[in-house]
């Protein structure tokens, strides 16, 4: 306890609670987020344009693929004046309903995306809001939205928010007779700039190309200049299965919530209908660990109880989450794109199984490794155009372009020990690693959505699919630089060849073309035992990475979680 | 548009937007940080840990500075099983009352600090609420809580959250007889883990401790080590004032919003009442400068009017923010402190001039740097231990542990060309540089307050004053390297007298005590000459650099800002 005298003497009258609780107050999540944008990627100027981009285009691809429709995305920014621009997004996909469109663009935490288990790139019902909000708080102006259910429907109106309610406000609403199905926005924002730059829009939606071959992307930028990212799939994806929490990754907390809005009676139905994988044998082997009845009311499934259901799940040995729930972009697609953006010396890629972490979560690691040609980034250093690692990251084929010192792929990415794959120094290498990290619910570290928490399981997986492709392109890269070795080898050993002639000659008289011949044969034998050599070292090491990667997927089939 | 027919073939049927309608929802702000515990810094295990002890912490010392206490902090850690641990802390602040008490630990977006424009470590009525809601996802127990006011009204009672409804949930509540001032706060969590490591509780303390020289805290850690740091200052930081936005940085939305709401009749009144350094004379300007007369009643202030508002602004000179809304820790306390711990070799420390950033909030830099002795961070490297840089990040006093590698800070270390200063690889320099960042609205990256925005403003005024100091050390540390390399010439000089002397003397046959005397007078007037080349050449550089300097100290006069 402090000395109350001291204070009295050096510190004045102390301020009683009760004076102090007057300032209590509460305030609206839109209040919140106004005034904390940066926390939505609302800052700097040209991130925060690129951001605005982000969240519409995400927005529309999830709708048209909800849909079942190829997605067809319109993208024109043009420049009202200094900083000052003016966004507008046309799509092709379902639109809103006049019931939803408010809450959608104008109210923070309302959407489709957040209560389901279901993979998408939205997961929060903040983002586009969050634009509504920057372009009153920028401008003073509402947005204007278009939406057209495709059945004659057409609506227009303004929108905006109201942030001391975190409500939609609309305006100016009219039916329009013309047929249209799709949503547009138009909306207008200050302080924000448009570079063509590694950060910008421009490079955002060639990402976005990338890894959706099956969307149609036009872009048209504030100097007039038009680019048009071709579909080059023509199947919508198909929608990812809504799934129930898989029990190798369900925490204690999640158990009782679900237990307490199950309709079913026993804790044994419980089981079986609301989580992943459950299947009679598994729930039996359940029953035999737990100190309880599985007959028990599940509304009655007290903390301690669920805490034996969590440590039983970890002994019985699950399936895997199923494919159906996740829907990555395939190792085919991702090499086509690379291949044809990178044309590359070397590709692997690789889509990984799926894997759960905490929360039961299901998710997915793509990875593409392309080495020489186009790979990297080409910089400027101090010996004219150097190459350095270029990694491109994606959650659920949204591309990430900011905060990457603080994802778990970049962390990932360096955690690795390139050398052992014959890359030296990996930050300057001809290198582009792409990863595509797929999940149900995506750990972002912030609500802007660019980063991946680095959680355990996130990382080792990551780091396993590295290890495994890394494999692979240190083998091809091991190959050249040993081939380039024997080259020089070779060609050292014939350019004395002539001279030691010349000189044997000289001291035993031997016919120079005979020793010519000889000494060819030699060097060539010599080169052949050297060769062989290494081969036997290469099938030793295949060897034992072919055990390693065995090791890995014997792990694979079985799911692994942790709590 | 995309081709129907084509849709209907290869993608199945279109599902319509009434049908995608009914899966819409609105979530509570506690549902969605549940969902996203890692977005208020609330993963990996140790840092969970020290995360929640930074949201006590911060609150406790902010509730004794707020009552001009001398804070008394005591925090506990027991070990309770495998990742399982029970925090106890207990402060000696104001406590809360009856009423207060479940929304301040239990409900998200409550709290006295979001709606003021007032300096203090928590900023969003968020961080301890968030530990609650934790507390009970890992263990399924309330958090226990005892709050006194020193007037003989002491409870204890229990508290949880339901997230669905973002609302405290108490039980248990008693009365009690002891008489108590402060706040108790004991809550267990799962999934944790205590490590005395860079990122764990205790460096978090110490460095706490270095930052707010004026509080006592006391730790005791799972193996039941205790360790006190001691307040070395007996006085309680003034209490900040609350300020009104600077002219310089606000909005035109924020001008619109505090119109509607303003009690004042006139514009010009308004003006003065609502902003800070807004004296008659920049009044009378401003009126010159815009298209309105300034006796209208600000509730029909339109957009364009505030706009013209905010360009006059940016004509006029205001005064910088005053200092009295600021409370840094203070250049004496900051060398203190770092004199105390890194006992260095050089050390400098500058408090620079407040300044203003978007949203008219006044920040200030702090800053230090200390070289040699045991300043940066020892690491096992190669060659044995090696010296690391060290950066220490304080926002409002509050030590910054996690996500360097986004924070302004960092970025601003990073960028400085630290060779300019004699430093040639400023990440293997035995350095710590100190950063305090304090203002009146900290722009965060995330809920979870570890790292601040990379804003313009923020950058360039840390940069300013690590070049400032940084001026300084590069003096120090380029005269120690001219002193030794002084030494090492003066030495080779001496080394090969003798063996001129006797070449010499052989030579020439002069004396060779003659040849000795006149070689080392010879020596040393070489070495006289270049040193004094070498003072001419540092007093050209320190005129320059003074006058630098000058320029910086120069625009500190004004007040700068940018939209």
């Amino acid at each position: 306890m402090a000395d109350g005298k001291l204070e009295d003497k050096l510190a004045g009258k102390i301020v009683d609670a009760e004076e102090l609780s007057k300032e209590f107050k509460e305030h609206s999540v839109a209040e919140f987020f106004k005034k904390n944008k940066q926390m939505l990627g609302l800052y700097g100027k040209v991130r925060t344009l690129t951001t605005v981009i982000h969240e519409y285009v995400t927005n529309s691809l999830d709708a048209c693929e909800e849909a079942n429709i190829l997605p067809d995305i319109d993208v024109k920014i043009d420049e009202l004046g200094s900083e000052y621009y003016e966004i507008t997004i046309k799509d092709n996909g379902p639109g809103l309903t006049e019931e939803t469109v408010g809450k959608a663009l104008g109210k923070l935490l309302a959407g489709t995306k957040f209560h389901r288990m279901m993979q998408s790139r939205g997961q929060q019902g903040i983002g586009s809001s969050g634009c509504t909000m920057l372009s009153q708080m920028t401008t003073g102006k509402p947005i204007k939205v278009i939406t057209g259910t495709g059945d004659g429907k057409t609506i227009s109106l303004q929108l905006s928010i109201d942030p001391k309610r975190n409500e939609p406000k609309i305006a100016n609403k009219k039916d329009l007779t013309k047929n249209f199905r799709g949503l547009a926005v138009q909306a207008k924002f200050k302080g924000v700039l448009y570079r063509d730059s590694e950060q910008g829009a421009l490079e955002y939606l060639r990402r976005t190309a990338i890894a959706n071959p099956h969307a149609q992307i036009s872009f048209r930028d504030p100097a007039g200049q038009k680019i048009t990212f071709k579909r080059t799939l023509n199947k919508v994806p198909e929608r990812p299965k809504v799934v129930k929490p898989h029990p190798k990754g369900v925490t204690v907390d999640e158990i009782v919530t679900l237990a307490k809005y199950t309709d079913s009676r026993k804790v044994i139905s419980f089981l079986k209908k609301d989580f992943d994988r459950m299947g009679q044998k598994s729930v039996e082997s359940i029953g035999k660990k737990v100190q309880f009845d599985l007959n028990k009311d599940p509304r009655q499934l007290g903390w301690d109880e669920a805490e034996q259901l969590i440590n039983a799940f970890k002994e019985v040995d699950f399936i895997s989450p199923g494919g159906d729930a996740l829907r990555p972009i395939g190792e085919a697609q991702v090499g086509k794109s690379l291949q044809s953006i990178v044309d590359p010396e070397f590709l692997t890629v690789l889509t990984r199984r799926p894997q759960v972490y905490a929360g039961g979560f299901p998710f997915q690691v793509e990875i593409a490794i392309a080495y020489g040609g186009k790979a990297g980034r080409t910089v400027s250093g101090a010996e004219g155009m150097e190459k350095r690692l270029e990694i491109m990251r994606f959650a659920n084929r949204a591309p990430l372009l900011f905060d990457a010192g603080n994802c778990a792929i970049t962390k990932s990415v360096h955690s690795i020990d390139w050398k052992r794959y014959d890359i030296k120094d990996v930050d300057k290498a001809p290198l582009t690693v792409l990863v595509n990290f797929v999940s149900v619910h995506i750990p972002y570290t912030g609500a802007g959505k660019q980063a991946i928490a680095d959680e355990d399981e996130v990382i080792e997986e990551i780091r396993l699919a590295l290890m495994q492709s890394g494999r692979k392109a240190g083998r091809y890269i091991s190959g050249k630089r040993k081939e380039r070795e024997k080259q020089l080898k070779r060609e050292l050993f014939y350019k004395y060849i002539p001279e030691i002639v010349m000189a044997l000659n000289e001291l035993t008289g031997t016919d120079k073309k005979l020793l010519q011949k000889k000494l060819e044969t030699m060097v060539l034998e010599k080169l052949r035992l050297d060769e062989a050599e290494e081969v036997e070292e290469l099938e030793e090491n295949s060897t034992e990475e072919n055990k390693k990667g065995e090791d890995d997927e014997g792990k694979d089939k079985k799911a692994k979680g942790k709590k």
